[in-house]
């Protein structure tokens, strides 16, 4: 079961964090992607191998601190099909480390394209009779716009594939409110609603710490909605996205949590990719020894979040 | 601009339909699947070179008789990079054939990851410092949950590149009430929300013949909704899933036309691709002959409509 995987990895190596692999070009240091463009041109090629090896040399300097990564699928498509590949292989190196990998790719749409979303990332594809595992991420971000019949094939893929998903509740960005924080007929708001949902939708997938593996994403930027959607969803594991770069702290994403620690893991992309160029640590590391602040920075990470959770 | 070209291939053909390419296996004519495996094996590169045939069947059956395709991106997804690679090829050789190409992938994210499906789909990824177009789709749909920062990175491309975007606002599945149709503090539901956010943000987008390039989702299998949309979206050009195989009807989809006879789209997948397969149809054609079942359910279609909007 994918949630209690997720806990006993976050469990060993006390850290209740993701590492984002959200690879834009410009977040690459230099001397990887000149050898790239070298090796492969100046296209898409290029791009893709320069991101790959991005991907695998931070891989290699977190997987025994981080119990999981979370490649965006957008900054892969955005390089074509080479860009897909580089996801593919992406995931697969991740999960060669030991890594949990969630993909990140808010799917959705109704029931039938649903089922073809989940077949690709969870699930698998039916050839001539024969299943084939396509992208096999553990997990996959996705979005409830559609409701039930959108969630339900994901749902099942969970069940038969041990996988997991987390619905987007709340999300981090600014206008996130727009739609979501919206009061319905119900006294709700369009979150607390699809809350509800999401613990509705993930009774029959609790595991052995009592946690089930239909999760939610909570942004880290919204604390106050945080406490409540915790409230609401207290067996959900939720994903939080918004620390760092988008300006959620520890303090901020700690609401995710419960009181036994559990809960949420917590997401950082930006700060911990582009480490080496932060005020924090380009004093101490140079461009060329970006792996060493990348796991500088998610170690500070993983003691600022279980200082602020009392698990340090 | 993308709602201007739209228009005058509607106008040309006199066909304001789309065609659906949701290319699963099972749809395939078994001549074509067992050509493909024989040439590439049962895996996914047999899967993805038998779709891609399949496609460019229908495609050369259609071109002339419909404006647009609507690939759907799950089901190319479903068949990993393969799949993905027979989606460009898709995608190429129906604009080849003069086709205006909407890649259904109800893409939604934060603002800067929507940036990167915007430059995947529709604008073009930077790569030291040279524009490289990506999938150079015609229109994308994308998912409005995150709010108008998700949104507006690909209303800047539609701008740039002339393209266009469907924005979800009432999805043809059963349980798309769930949340769509709930009632806020305005007096208003979700989805007439959803409708004047797109009224809104589309309004700078507005072409020759007054409509919008910012258009939006409405499923033929809710008519009654579809006339209230049409009302608070007046210049929005709408795309219409749920007709045939879902059950929706002409009549069902004519709600979301203006008195003018355009203002929007409807799709059709299945019905046509498996036309062949239809009591309708597999008298007339055998299944060698699919490519001409495509073509008379298209053509069929497209006087029902025509009958309906009083425009035959």
């Amino acid at each position: 079961m994918f949630v209690d995987r997720l806990i006993r990895k976050i469990k060993e190596t006390n850290n209740p964090s993701v590492v984002g692999l959200d690879p834009r070009l410009e977040f690459i240091p230099s001397h990887i992607r000149e050898k790239a463009f070298k090796d492969e041109g100046e296209g898409l090629p290029g791009a893709a191998a320069a991101i790959l090896d991005f991907n695998k040399k931070i891989i290699d300097s977190v997987y025994d601190i981080v119990p999981a990564v979370k490649p965006q699928l957008a900054y892969y498509e955005m390089y074509g099909i080479e860009g897909i590949k580089a996801f593919y292989e992406t995931v697969q190196y991740a999960k060669s480390k030991g890594l949990i990998v969630i993909a990140d790719g808010k799917r959705n749409d109704i029931g039938s394209t649903a089922e073809a979303y989940s077949s690709a990332h969870l699930g698998s594809a039916a050839i001539n009779g024969k299943k084939v595992q396509v992208f096999d991420a553990d997990a996959l971000t996705v979005n409830p716009y559609p409701g039930y019949d959108g969630i339900k094939p994901f749902i099942s893929d969970c069940e038969l594939y041990g996988k997991g998903i987390f619905i987007l509740v709340k999300t981090s960005n600014k206008s996130s409110g727009q739609l979501q924080d919206l009061l319905t007929q119900y006294g709700k708001s369009i979150y607390e609603i699809v809350a509800e949902l999401v613990n509705d939708w993930g009774k029959a997938q609790t595991g052995e710490f009592g946690y089930s593996s239909i999760g939610a994403v909570v942004g880290a930027t919204y604390p106050n909605q945080a406490k409540i959607l915790r409230g609401i969803m207290k067996k959900a594991y939720i994903l939080v996205p918004g620390y760092g770069a988008q300006g959620g702290t520890a303090k901020d994403a700690a609401h995710c949590f419960n009181k036994d620690g559990l809960g949420a893991v917590i997401n950082a992309s930006r700060s911990i990719m582009c480490a080496y160029q932060s005020e924090k640590w380009a004093s101490v590391f140079s461009e060329e020894e970006f792996e060493k602040a990348c796991r500088a920075e998610a170690l500070s990470m993983k003691d600022e979040i279980n200082a602020v959770l009392g698990t340090a």
